[in-house]
């Protein structure tokens, strides 16, 4: 069953609002095991819509679209539907009174225009709306089945659920289920981390593998199809175990688990604390530690040293150092994280020192030069990154490695 | 002049992420005059690119792909349309020696399968990336024209900006223009706003007024049409003039100017030196700072007092003053900013305390509530706020009033 999605509006076109309709649609159709095969956006037009809804019906099975469904003059997907399937549009009493309900209990009177909602392509199946006036419609024509639903996200996210689902497995129940798993990695680049799994990239089948480079990471995406989950599962473990065995020490999370909040779950399990001392991470490694709910019991406080000054004053870190090995070197980073973990009274430190740019930068010590320190119960390390990009990349880069580093000491502690 | 957009890629048709490509190209497009018509997405799948394209090519003059440059095997944008356009793929040379320069320059050897990205289909234009190793690629053929840019958002924005206007310029140049000026306001709900301006909307013509809600602000956009930048100016100009007059202190800056750079620009031409103490926002507001280059100038340092004790060893809070008020109060925000700033030794000081979210909050003190005080050459000021959302919205939207607060306060010294 291929299933494509159809947005309508202009507005969608102007990039005035991103499409978060479509995504969401095709997550919740993957996991069903539909296969969403194209998304169209199209502006409210009469002809172009037609276009649009004829080339889906020639390559698609189901037909899903988003908006247009308002009482406007400018709501004319259900219009143009009816004249491609050659349907008369007709009053469909039963959703005039809904909506007329719909305005009463909310002490409203019905504008009249409103009434052009409950225009409904005769045979259509009808789908009410909770949420809102527009009610979804499905069209069942031969092989091909066209479903419209509102666009507002809380209108169609209860369609989908409440209306779509049910008819969709009622339908065309007992197809194979797709089950997909995120690995996230960082500290490696996605050349390497592909070259590194080729053998299983080039030899995918079920579950399939896809690599995809985020801010801060690479992410690797198994994905099963099985009868069920309990199956798909053994085949998603098995081939997470094999790629575990080979790169396994850049994994540092699951599906929706982003890495401050790894951090923030050993830190706490473990209870232990952490305060930072940043440099040219200008208070970023801190505001994604505070991200997490609850970060209070292991987040005790930092400080933001953007000035030598500061670095000495109120993190104790020696003048001699800063004059002979300069703040942006591995001997102020380490007295930095030693400083802050002993005025703070944490069980770690973290200090991270370097230049995000795009001025500062010399030969020895280029743009994009950062140091990162820790320093806790086992002792203290030290690791020096050249990254790339402009500022705020070197800055979230920064942020990364250095939430990385204090989650490899800590899950070891 | 018809555009059409494709996105390539299967994970956004998984719905993993969310395409904001497609909004960026659109909204930029539409900017230079162009119109967008259609936009499409499809999967990393040769017969179905192929088939998007075809499409595409029938109804559209212009046709922008985005994703699938990349080095890896699913990457086969490049290849798709040489086919169908019957060109060879060559090498390029100087493409190739770019990206061997390019992981030069970070010590690093360069993977095989990145000389796919340096395979160019014959007779194309190249478009040199700075951002990344992908090159972007045009193909004039007859009266359409085919253009592939990089998927990911930095790279491909840069392209678009760097490569693709002044392209777009020279070859379809002299089209009637569009000018759009953006306002950024903060402060002031989209309701309200509207209100207050409801005549001018309501009277709109050109230029147009578009109010649209963005993270931490509200945006007004103004959009001339006109033979000449000049004439558009005149037509912005005397709209902006009349709004300003109306509702000129929620503005804080125009078009692409962010409020940590308008805060920055203020601090630093009027020589003014800051920090920070931040509980709440838990480093986000010195973070923000710090997102601008040569923000040492201005930011001193700050503390992150995600404890009490921070709060009262490290920047002189009385302790008796936590007990009698709480660490949420009017009281400790204020001594917080007159500690960091006699600490710090800086013109300004900024103290924020406040309840992110989701726990922690009680009925007299609810999740939300924000204190925001500054201390500085006129005197002490406090504000208090009550922002509803997620814990991440009430963490920015109190970091947006903290620095909206700094610049009135900076503006009038």
């Amino acid at each position: 069953m291929i299933v494509e999605l159809i947005s309508t509006g202009t507005e969608l076109l102007l990039g005035e609002i991103v499409n978060t309709d479509a995504p969401y649609l095709a997550r919740q159709l993957n996991g069903l095991g539909f296969d969403v095969l194209y998304q169209s956006t199209v502006g409210d037009n009469r002809q172009r819509i037609t276009k649009v809804l004829k080339t889906a019906l020639e390559r698609s099975d189901i037909i899903i679209t988003s908006g247009g469904l308002g009482p406007t003059q400018g709501d004319i997907t259900k219009e143009v539907t009816a004249k491609l399937l050659k349907r008369e549009l007709k009053l469909h009493e039963a959703t005039a009174d809904r909506i007329h309900c719909f305005f009463a209990a909310r002490h409203n009177n019905m504008p009249n225009n409103n009434l052009r909602q409950a225009m409904i392509p005769e045979g259509a199946i009808v789908l009410d709306n909770e949420r809102g006036t527009a009610p979804g419609v499905v069209l069942e024509q031969g092989d091909k089945t066209v479903i419209h639903l509102p666009g507002p996200p809380r209108e169609l996210e209860w369609m989908f659920q409440n209306r779509v689902v049910p008819y969709l497995k009622q339908r065309f129940g007992g197809q194979g289920i797709i089950y997909s798993r995120i690995l996230h990695t960082t500290g490696i680049g996605e050349s390497l981390l592909e070259e590194q799994i080729k053998d299983f990239i080039l030899a995918q089948n079920n579950p399939t593998i896809a690599l995809l480079a985020r801010k801060g990471e690479i992410i690797i995406r198994l994905t099963a199809k099985a009868d069920n989950e309990a199956a798909a599962k053994v085949l998603l473990d098995t081939l997470e175990e094999k790629i575990h065995r080979r790169i396994g020490e850049y994994i540092f999370g699951h599906d929706e688990e982003s890495m401050e909040g790894v951090v923030g779950s050993i830190l706490a399990a473990k209870k232990l604390t952490v305060a930072c001392a940043e440099s040219c991470t200008g208070g970023l490694v801190t505001s994604r530690l505070t991200d997490i709910p609850g970060s209070s019991q292991y987040l005790i406080g930092s400080v933001v040293c953007y000035s030598n000054r500061i670095k000495m004053d109120e993190i104790g870190v020696p003048e001699k150092l800063l004059i002979e090995y300069g703040a942006v070197s591995q001997e102020t980073a380490g007295a930095m994280a030693a400083g802050i973990r002993k005025n703070y009274h944490t069980n770690i430190g973290l200090g991270i020192t370097g230049i995000a740019g795009p001025d500062g930068g010399t030969e020895n010590k280029p743009v994009g030069l950062v140091y990162i320190a820790i320093e806790g119960p086992s002792g203290i390390q030290c690791y020096q990154h050249n990254f790339t990009g402009q500022r705020l990349d070197i800055k979230y880069r920064a942020s990364q490695a250095a939430l990385e580093v204090l989650r490899r000491y800590a899950v070891h502690l």
